[in-house]
């Protein structure tokens, strides 16, 4: 099997180290990074274009950002083959809804729960994969039989759970798991008035602030190709803190209580 | 040195334990829990009452909640003997304010940054210490002598940065590091709808709803003791998350863009 990967930033590196038995091809629009790859053994072969890449290979993995991978998928529709199957890895699926293979071709859309706060080629760690969750949205179009064999590919990798839903429920509840979570920490990061509180901060605020070092320009493309969920998941939220807010600028002890104790509860049930 | 602590729970019994080259004394309202520590070498002596401990101990930590704490000090304020340090662990310091001690007595309140997200006796585990942030907070009553003893102990235990700073100070800054960041994991955990979720999280939202699991009892009477500091800082987070909502809604990519890299930035410049 032959797998073409578009794209080797930090994911795209990383997908392309976790496959050593099969022939990696690998395209990137920086030559530098496509040798480096190739010296250190993380593709097998250095695409002389994006043409001969998605000539060559049975499974394409475009490993971009989601605007450049929707182009990817329109730009070369007509040179995809039957038989070839074509996958992503964006954090959002409702800008693929209108896309349709043609016969014989199959768009498989994937996303892994995994990243790290840095970016780039040289970040790559296909460790992040190990345990993780990951996420297969399914299309009418979609043959079974390409579904088994991309969810095989990410078992291959290490992946723990692989779900499948609709892209419509994808996008929901990414909302709420990972995007409203990563607008979290950064309201939190940009609360700080100063950085004087760095001696005395502990694991909780730690853990909380991880992410707000965030890629701002591949997220605020996220956030806004989900607008409609992600919005609504912040003002639940928000509704939640005022909540909590006004709980406690009146003193009510019984109501934070209660407050904090649903939170553990609901907490202790999370596998 | 005999050291003296009243309250065998997460936090006492894992002080007790930290000090195995000093003759502890413990002291816990449940003669269950501590049998159970002198049983397992947790403490060297069960004191017979809470005024034996008192009289025996050169330093007596008080490892109770805020107000039981705080109720301690003004009970035994003249049981306690000239020559002893007497030190709590309470997450906030306004309420100690007023409390001045004997001639010859020193409070020095400490707020060690660390815990568990289980909470009782069985739970207890020293290496929580390690490497943690501490602060002291200082009166001016405190003797320099006594403040680096208590420092020194500190450091004993493996703790890394000691910080010093006024009561005031300590609840202006643990406010924001500390209770809004407890307080925003409860409004993110209790925002989800149901638990459907669970087999497509992340990291990202496992570390920020590791702290969801609290101490409901604790943490309220955290939060009111400390309400005003908290309230501004809840606001200021509140306002950080409408702007992020209000830029998402009308689509204002450039606006997102610029929140994110303030929260980028900030977080790489954290130690």
């Amino acid at each position: 099997m032959k797998i073409g990967i578009v794209g080797l930033g930090l994911m795209g590196a990383s997908f392309a180290k976790g496959f050593p038995q099969y022939h990696v091809i690998g395209y990137d629009q920086q030559p530098a990074v496509m040798k480096q790859a190739f010296d250190d053994g993380v593709i097998r072969e250095q695409a002389s274009s994006i043409e001969s890449l998605i000539d060559q290979s049975d499974w394409i993995l475009v490993c971009l950002y989601p605007l450049a991978t929707k182009e990817f998928f329109i730009t070369h529709k007509d040179r995809f083959k039957p038989g070839q199957i074509i996958s992503d890895i964006a954090g959002v699926k409702a800008l693929f809804e209108d896309l349709v293979p043609n016969d014989g071709v199959d768009y498989i859309f994937i996303h892994p729960i995994a990243g790290r706060a840095k970016i780039g080629y040289q970040n790559h760690d296909v460790t992040m994969f190990k345990g993780a969750n990951c996420i297969i949205t399914t299309a009418p179009f979609n043959q079974a039989s390409n579904l088994a064999i991309v969810e095989g590919l990410l078992k291959e990798l290490g992946f723990g759970n692989v779900s499948r839903m609709t892209m419509k429920e994808h996008d929901q509840r990414i909302a709420y798991t990972s995007q409203l979570t990563h607008a979290i920490a950064v309201g939190l990061m940009n609360s700080a008035k100063d950085l004087a509180f760095a001696p005395i901060i502990g694991d909780s605020y730690r853990d909380l602030t991880r992410i707000a070092r965030i890629n701002e320009v591949m997220w605020s493309e996220l956030f806004v190709l989900n607008q409609e969920a992600l919005t609504a998941e912040l003002d639940d939220f928000i509704h939640q803190m005022v909540t909590l807010r006004n709980a406690l600028s009146q003193s009510n002890q019984t109501e934070l209580e209660e407050i904090l104790k649903r939170s553990r509860i609901k907490r202790e049930q999370l596998p």
